[in-house]
């Protein structure tokens, strides 16, 4: 095996100007997060395979990182029956099953309405292609054990908060119930026990196109007609607006009508907008699904929806729960591409000269960190001038030389 | 494979007070570490396995997380020839080795002093015990770069004030040089080849005290005379104190006198004293080494050196290299032995009742958020005294009934 000193394939190093945004981005998620009552907790980025595997996780069970068995577990001299007779542990490749997991395990600890952050990285062996990582960093905010739609309203109202805290103004947050998309397929003529497949299909509208979808449903060997009258009511959706919905469901109607008068009423921040066509494609959603964009071009950056089945599936133990998720790495990278510059105080390089009372020149650096945000120490060198440019191009905004009476220069 | 909501053997979940603690801890050492001129970087937590292998880590490459290869270069049909066969990948199990990795392929776009950070998480696969986890973090400061004693006194500042910060008082940072204890046991007649060996019996002297120590040099095969000679030598500088190393070492004596009058001249955060017993366990130290000590038992608490050699050896380019990391999980269980508090704001539950405008209610609690640091909406429930407890034990300090004139009342 050869060395590199490259990361492995997918994975990411960060430089300091890199990192520093990050965290940056990572602190502000987390304050604001915190502020709107949510408490964070953390679990283990290895979980046990079996876990992952029983998880109804769809694809991204098949892109697993599987951990070898150490020592006696771990038979070689023979030719394995399965990968399964060789690992037991494995990455995480989501917040949401350790949420779950961590929930059973821990109810009786946690508060009764429970307001979860989970910031972290995930592992997913993708195939590795550009602006695509195998380690990549979720932040999601999830509440569970409140049947209202309150939870969605404080949701919504929190990642709007908390995305406009990095400076971005036109944000959509585009919202739909299941309840509704399901009411409107069995009304075109599907039976009830169709509804999750067509949903996968119906989700790949901004792939395919309509045509797309038509001639997925086809090939899927749905009745012509039927589909034809899905597409009649969902354009009479798309003109007239929630008020249509009414007659495919009562109870998601009035809860989005809830849900979009308030968050309208109390921000601004993000327009909130009903949107017949989202879809989402995890089939554990119950009733509302929200996505966030962000610009001109519709990217979608953070997204979400009520679970209230998946906690007891997974646990045993029913529990309503809603989530909404910001999308970390793409938010990262539209603030890059913006210019996006994190708010810092003032660096200072303190120069001091060989033969210099090297106490006195700390005890002057300390002194200096009341007012400078950062100081960091530098020995002068010979071609001084070069050593200020390299200093300045290293991010520093002002400099001084160690002297009884010291003068501070801007850089 | 069945499931279980525990994690992984040697794994942790935190609950969020555990959390808040930990991650108060971590913004702490952080904001301290960048205050004093080091910028923060971050590498990826998995590494191609042959850096790891190859990377002199001793012990640590024999607790190796290991991930199975996937889809075709994974060869099932018959007994592999050997682990290597299985896994091109795994686990980090430090940072130092990350942070050289880094150094060598960033390093014309790093500054020509740099001043690292870097905490994560590590993984080793340790027998699980109390109190040994599996996968815990490490925080590292790091000088590259600088081969003046500069260095040691500003980590040895940094990391003073940054263990300070938790209201620790207590401390001692003890100093050796590397170059003092070849010295005296090459002058008790032993061979410069023979040094290294020497120093991991020498390490053990916490542990097995000097009558262990005369055995195992004796087991060794070591000479008697030799043997005795060290002892008396080592039985002098104890009393002496550093004045005694001149003689083994002058740049070891000089070096060690600048840094404890420098560091205790500025900060008597930490008492800084040379103790001519600290080896540390790890070849690569090729001068300085230090350790941190907290309270009468005099815990360790994090350590550190001066590594010049090892950047060359990983990456083929020289470049002096000095760090010091702090036992973030060690100081985690001595805060919470403290019962040490995180500062926090006051946190309010507003609380509504059905039929509530709830648009009112948000607006309320938006506008509360100014003035409380965690502002959380509850709906009000029959048993509402039962329900204030409850709110109380999860952390909540005061709260409102929502009303046209709210009463704020404290818990």
């Amino acid at each position: 095996m050869s060395k590199t000193n490259l990361p492995p394939s997918g994975m990411r190093d960060f430089l300091p100007s890199e990192k520093f945004l990050r965290q940056y981005v990572l602190d502000v998620i987390r304050s604001e997060y915190t502020v709107n009552g949510f408490t964070e907790i953390e679990t283990s980025e290895i979980e046990n395979l079996a876990n992952l595997i029983n998880s109804d996780g769809g694809d991204n069970t098949k892109m697993l990182f599987k951990i070898l068995k150490r020592g006696e577990k771990l038979k070689l001299d023979r030719a394995p029956d399965s990968e399964d007779a060789l690992t037991d542990l494995g990455l995480r490749f989501d917040l949401t099953l350790p949420l779950s997991r961590f929930y059973a395990n821990n109810r009786n600890d946690l508060p009764n309405v429970f307001k979860a952050i989970q910031m972290g990285y995930v592992f997913r062996a993708e195939r590795p292609q550009k602006g695509r990582y195998r380690s990549f960093v979720q932040c999601d905010v999830d509440v569970i054990g409140d049947p209202t739609n309150l939870t969605e309203i404080e949701l919504i109202n929190t990642i709007a908060r908390t995305v406009s805290r990095f400076g971005l103004d036109n944000l959509v947050i585009k919202i739909n119930d299941r309840r509704i998309l399901k009411g409107y397929v069995m009304a075109a003529g599907f039976a009830a026990d169709q509804f999750a497949d067509i949903a996968v299909t119906l989700d790949k509208l901004d792939k395919i196109g309509k045509d797309g979808i038509v001639k997925e449903l086809l090939d899927k060997q749905y009745d012509r007609d039927k589909i034809n009258a899905l597409l009649k009511i969902s354009d009479a959706i798309a003109s007239a607006g929630l008020a249509a919905v009414k007659d495919y469901s009562t109870e998601g109607y009035a809860n989005l009508k809830t849900i979009i008068d308030v968050t309208r009423a109390v921000q601004d921040l993000a327009k909130v907008e009903f949107d017949h066509s989202l879809v989402r494609g995890m089939g554990y959603y119950t009733s509302t699904i929200f996505e966030l964009y962000y610009g001109d071009a519709g990217m979608a950056i953070g997204g979400g929806g009520r679970y209230d089945k998946m906690i007891g599936k997974l646990s045993g133990v029913d529990a309503p729960a809603c989530g909404f998720s910001i999308g970390y790495e793409r938010l990262i990278d539209i603030l890059l591409e913006r210019g996006f510059s994190v708010p810092a105080g003032t660096r200072l390089a303190l120069f001091y000269q060989e033969g210099d009372d090297l106490t006195e020149v700390i005890k002057h650096s300390i002194a200096l960190r009341d007012t400078y945000s950062i100081v960091s120490v530098f020995l002068k060198k010979k071609k001084f001038g070069k050593q200020v440019d390299r200093i300045k191009s290293e991010g520093f905004d002002a400099f001084t030389i160690f002297a009884p009476e010291m003068e501070i220069k801007d850089l």
